[in-house]
């Protein structure tokens, strides 16, 4: 894409209320607006990032049987008062409308209810199990404050998966399938170094379920960390018991602030219970399905990444995920860059082309502050000198190197 | 997709309370559920449709130009106001809501004026100008009925396009090539046929808006067709002045009901004049900048197919939409199944393998009922006869072909 024919602007200063690392660098960069707190327009820049995240995750999640679907952002109050979650003062983040009729609604925080409740019109027998829908849609949290800029928002994109198992031996095997997924997923999106399968709180059906935390200081949450054997404990079941029951030592754990980039739960029959989601077992006899659900926020993902890997200068994206893989810069040799622009693209490379009429200082600076991972100068001097010049956004120095290395470098 | 693993079953029944043949047949074949009036979850073979369609409007917007973004559901009261649109008195179908402070929000019915608002932020120069972006995201509208199945929803995805043009000569330069590229999408959605260019009213910016209407009784508009141009004029501004404008007769045209899949509409300044969005233009004095909007329904698209191409058995989807290409029927032949499932699979066709334990009259049924547009036959018979039985969803007759020449005419 050539920069020219982007409408967006790097700027000086992020908005005075946003007070999150990772809003004030993508709003300066350009990669979101923000329309109220906690509510983010993803611009094209930063709809290219989180198209990437949800890519990865897509292809893991199909990678282990998941399948696709989309459900609705409105919900039904009849959906929701089996599990009394319903009620504002059970759940209190919900935003209610309501139809021309006065029928109350709500817009789905989650999707447990709906998805249950669905279920009762497909699932009749045990040959149907296990199954995994998942989708990568829009929930709504009336988060009372809301300034971790995207990552935690009023609206925001989770993918949630569920899995329907016949017993608990299905679904323990799933579920650790999930962890293996779920890990694939960081690791693609760069954050696989930083983050934490955690030991948190179970509820009724299991001892405890597992978060995904990737240390930051921008994290809401504390966990307890063991380096050797690559796991954590969330502050809220920190407890002696606990750590003995994990084989850990408290001299073995070291304290951090995390952000809570994926959790895997556990829900037994809760939910269809509730529903009267049933099969038919191999006794013929009705049995409430066994679920899991899954969560990974893209936008939290995107977010952390930012308050990882970022510095005085800007952000610096990992390879996966990043808008573009090349930003060329050219300097007095439109035409130069135009035939490298072009044999980049026919290589299959994505790259940015800052073709605008601004100075050099300006493209040097809003190219750091984009943080594409690889920079290329193109000017009558790299020209002379024999290519153009190279540069890795994570690394200081810069060369000169021929279009042939560079094609090697980047294709 | 081994069939087994797909959680949806068909129902001999749609709900009573779906008056729609779209929704019936979508929920009765496992493509949708109807959660409530006017919202539907896309179940995973709906989701596949539906991803399809998207992908051919993002391909068609992105070659002339256009940038995906996504902006939010949760609307600012503020950004409302300037166009007085806030009012429910003008805008009678707002879904409300609010925060925990009591702070009024919308959900967005359409993105005219958020989009204008943004701009605000990166918009200074000429220069800068013209540039498309768009987004496909969702949209609420509480419409005070809701019976047309998914061709109307309370909940449902758009894709909106917004013009920025220096000028009218530039804004309409680009308004031609939209007609080309909706063209575009609706011939390869399978509907191009049916569907045509229809004059209706400008608002107060231009003479005309450009609806793209297609023929169905489903529909709910009236327009009036000239077959020899190809174009048709929307009964609100059928008046002998405007017949006599476009060069027609009232001979010449033919009264028919038509569902809108997409309209075009020239904002001029209406909304960059009340959120004085404004360039700075080659003289260097402000103006306000001029806008186009750009929309399509999927969800409609889809629904329109479905009601044009459909019979007493079931749906029958276009090649380019369906969710899969070949529905592959084993009866008592799974062990040579598998491997043509696998041989298909590796050729890239994507193939629905109908690997349930179940009655083959059920699975000749569910076929039809499914509508995908090839249907492989594999039985003892079949492959005794030399191959496999191939049939056409749309042609009523089916033959013996080999294995061979089934993979020459699907690959």
């Amino acid at each position: 894409m050539k920069q020219s024919q982007l409408f967006t602007k790097t700027q000086q200063e992020a908005p005075k209320d946003e007070v999150a690392k990772n809003a004030q660098l993508l709003i300066r960069a350009g990669y979101v607006y923000k329309e109220m707190a906690g509510a983010y327009t993803f611009l094209p820049l930063g709809w290219r990032v989180l198209q990437k995240i949800k890519e990865i995750i897509r292809e893991e999640m199909n990678a282990i049987g998941g399948h696709e679907m989309h459900m609705t952002a409105l919900q039904d109050k009849a959906t929701w008062v089996p599990t009394n979650r319903w009620d504002d003062a059970v759940v209190d983040n919900w935003f209610k409308t309501e139809l021309k009729n006065g029928t109350e609604l709500g817009l789905a925080f989650t999707h447990e209810e709906d998805i249950a409740h669905l279920m009762t019109q497909y699932l009749t027998s045990y040959k149907q199990l296990p199954f995994y829908p998942y989708q990568i849609q829009l929930k709504f949290r009336n988060e009372a404050r809301a300034k971790s800029g995207i990552m935690r928002g009023r609206e925001f994109f989770m993918k949630d998966m569920y899995s329907f198992s016949k017993n608990e031996e299905e679904h323990n095997y799933f579920y650790e399938k999930t962890k293996q997924a779920y890990t694939n997923v960081f690791n693609r999106c760069g954050i696989g170094d930083y983050t934490y399968l955690t030991f948190a709180s179970g509820g009724s059906f299991s001892k405890y379920s597992h978060e995904f935390q990737t240390i930051t200081d921008a994290g809401e949450d504390v966990i307890y960390i063991n380096k050797e054997k690559d796991i954590a404990i969330n502050e809220e079941v920190y407890t002696d018991e606990v750590i003995q029951d994990l084989g850990l030592s408290k001299e073995s754990l070291i304290k951090a602030k995390a952000a809570e980039v994926g959790n895997i739960f556990s829900l037994g029959t809760k939910f269809s219970d509730a529903h009267e989601t049933t099969f038919t077992n191999e006794e013929g006899k009705p049995e409430s399905v066994v679920m899991g659900s899954y969560g990974i926020g893209p936008a939290r993902v995107m977010g952390t990444v930012v308050e990882l890997f970022s510095d005085e200068n800007g952000i610096a994206w990992p390879e996966a995920i990043a808008p573009f893989s090349v930003h060329l810069i050219s300097i007095n040799a439109d035409e130069q860059a135009e035939a490298l622009y072009a044999k980049l693209q026919e290589d299959g490379v994505e790259v940015l082309w800052d073709d605008r009429d601004a100075r050099p200082g300006q493209k040097f600076a809003d190219s750091d502050l984009i943080g594409i991972p690889h920079r290329i100068v193109i000017s009558p001097k790299t020209i002379e000198a024999g290519g153009v010049e190279y540069k890795k956004r994570t690394e200081p120095d810069a060369n000169i190197i021929s279009v042939e290395e560079l094609l090697t470098l980047v294709s």
